[in-house]
């Protein structure tokens, strides 16, 4: 037992290690058929663990419908649905293609995609932009023309101009601006001002001489501007790429991904590969942009921007953020609790990514399951709320579900043959 | 008594409430000579309370001979020297001129001046551009044909490009980048990276739609790119721009200017209007950019730029900062024990500015010289450190002298005919 003890210590520290010395930098973004290996023009990709068509929630339903119009696959829903019954378009995780998507995660073939490098472990990982602060999106769950005409403008101006700017740049080094950016406000997940504002400081010089029409390049900025959210899909690429070479270390308990479809919230842990463990999608905590709105028509927790929690952001790190904490009624107290019950999680503490309030103390870094277990209390997830009927409503937090990590502890133990 | 006593409170509070309501919009940046109302072509303006050629720091005064210079109206030292021992030139503190100036703050005809428009109360002040991260400039008191030149670049494509992008925009808030930046990090003194990420977001799309050359305004763009610390002037100015009005008000002790020479540290309080009490300017607390350097070539503390201590940042909000209390050997608690020390020194707290680590009170507001003596505590301000021969050679932390404060409170008295 003590020597099984000790290989699993090793093996999560070894993990904690990759994902400490990951390195990922922001070299382009292209459409999804162009770079992510197997996209297909039939395939659509969402968020969270694998879901057949029949079991998808109402938002992610009408995302892939929408992407099926928007690829001009089919001219209206109903023949959309006819391709889905008859098996004729592959729905897959966002994260069977090393990419990772927004709430629906609805990704297809035409939309662009953020491309990530990790070059410590020469890793890609792929992330569709944030709809930004437009208030219909696949990602949302809406479908409608002004749905499809942001996607379009996102694909015909958004991606172009910043993969131009991007290549122009060289390549922006996200590993300094999430270290720069938890020093600033931003937890990474519900507030990203800090980090766009550093990321257009970067990207700037660049646009300005583009050989672009400067109105195209200005509406880009604007955007920009317009978002502070804006940074969130580029770090969830960088998660992404930096999770994939710390999966599959033997003896490994460390968390590699966590992910929710809106039905399933589901985890992958290092020893065990690509296995799925899952629990029920939680209820959000929500803070509701209308008074119209209520729990009662909040969808459970779905996207997979809970990559960003993996890598020991959002709402593992409130104590760099209160006011995140503050939105949600906490204090800073609060903040820091909860911060405290992350690193009590973790594996190890970030040597480079520190926490200014904290006396710069490294983030929690490395969540283990087995320490999951022993707290009882599993990790925050800092997110947004969907509409059942799709639709952004609010901002919120969730818990993960103790029973996907709960399920992913048994099959650690049998695996290491400890229990039948 | 009582009823004095009252009538200070009173008083105090109106002034407060000035500095509060105030609304900092910049709105341009144009040649000293057009827009300072009283300059002229032999006008220099320096940093601090009033001083005589003869008695001013050395940094200062190669700052002055090289604004001669650059400015044409020498050309060479010794000339310069002639026409300043012949009192040729009209040397005079920036604040006589509503503007302020950093380190030697050496402010002449050609130079440009950000303009801020305290809409409220219809005032306007002015500050040169930060030098960025140039190890040469007039401010730095180097006077040598590299701050000349960085000099000219500032007139010939830093200032006009931001002019043309601020009157394209309309004008940037600066009581909302100010909010926004103090819960991003920034205490805006020795932080300043997320107000300039805040205002290069602002500017950026007006910047590349600009009918310039592509280059110039990307230069710009890197300049912003290249130095955090770019905001701080903005800032300055518009903290010169909200004390303005709030000078003159009968009974009032509340601090309207801190300023230093180099040689003295001056203030002025609300009641007793444009008068000066000074002190020494005090040792700086550095950290020194190289080994080389040590505290006995560091000149004493000057510049204007503690206005934005006078309006409740920087040194006055460590609480927002802790990475600029870390920098100099501080933990997050001693940040927290100097920003409850701003509290004791000060009228009331800010309704719109407010700091996530203390559960979003205001920031302290309004420094009453009573409270201060009282305290036997004066403002911190956070600074960057000259050379005694000229140069910037680390950034620091003074405590201002408790002498002027002292000084202000016996005229105050005399004033109010408590004392002969």
């Amino acid at each position: 037992m003590a020597d099984i003890k000790e290989k699993i210590n090793s093996a999560n520290k070894e993990v904690a290690q990759i994902l400490m010395t990951a390195t990922p930098i922001w070299v382009g973004c292209k459409p999804a058929l162009e770079v992510i290996p197997g996209m297909t023009r039939t395939t659509i990709l969402h968020a969270g663990p694998p879901i057949a068509w029949e079991m998808m929630c109402t938002p992610m339903r009408k995302g892939v419908l929408g992407a099926l119009l928007y690829e001009g696959l089919a001219t209206d829903f109903r023949e959309a649905e006819g391709l889905l019954e008859a098996g004729e378009v592959r729905l897959a995780p966002c994260h069977d293609f090393n990419t990772v998507g927004g709430m629906t995660g609805i990704t297809s073939a035409s939309m662009p995609v953020f491309i990530v490098h990790n070059t410590r472990h020469d890793t890609f990982a792929y992330c569709a932009p944030h709809e930004g602060s437009s208030p219909k999106g696949l990602g949302w769950g809406t479908n409608d023309e002004e749905t499809l005409e942001h996607t379009r403008w996102m694909q015909d101006e958004l991606g172009p101009v910043l993969d131009a700017a991007l290549r122009a740049h060289g390549g922006i080094n996200l590993r300094e601006i999430i270290g720069r950016a938890i020093q600033m406000g931003d937890e990474l997940h519900g507030r990203c001002g800090a980090a766009t504002g550093l990321i257009t400081r970067e990207l700037a010089p660049h646009l300005v001489r583009l050989d672009l029409p400067r109105d195209m390049t200005a509406r880009v900025l604007e955007f920009l501007l317009d978002s502070d959210i804006f940074a969130l899909h580029v770090i969830m690429a960088a998660a992404r790429s930096m999770v994939e070479p710390a999966k599959g270390v033997p003896y490994s308990s460390v968390v590699t991904t966590m992910a929710r479809n809106g039905v399933e919230f589901g985890i992958k842990i290092s020893a065990l590969k690509e296995r799925w463990f899952t629990g029920r999608a939680q209820t959000i905590k929500t803070v509701f942009f209308s008074s119209q709105w209520t729990d009662a028509v909040a969808a459970p927790d779905i996207g997979d921007s809970s990559i960003v929690e993996t890598i020991g952001l959002g709402g593992m790190i409130h104590a760099c953020s209160p006011a995140q904490e503050y939105a949600f009624g906490g204090m800073y107290a609060d903040a820091l609790t909860k911060t405290q019950d992350a690193y009590a999680m973790c594996v190890t503490e970030h040597e480079a990514w520190t926490i200014p309030n904290l006396d710069f103390r490294g983030l929690p870094l490395g969540i283990d399951i087995r320490k999951v277990i022993d707290l009882g209390v599993t990790p925050i997830l800092d997110t947004a709320t969907a509409h059942v009927e799709g639709g952004m409503i609010g901002i919120g937090e969730a818990r993960a579900p103790l029973e996907a990590f709960e399920q992913a502890l048994k099959a650690f133990g049998q695996e290491l043959g400890l229990t039948a």
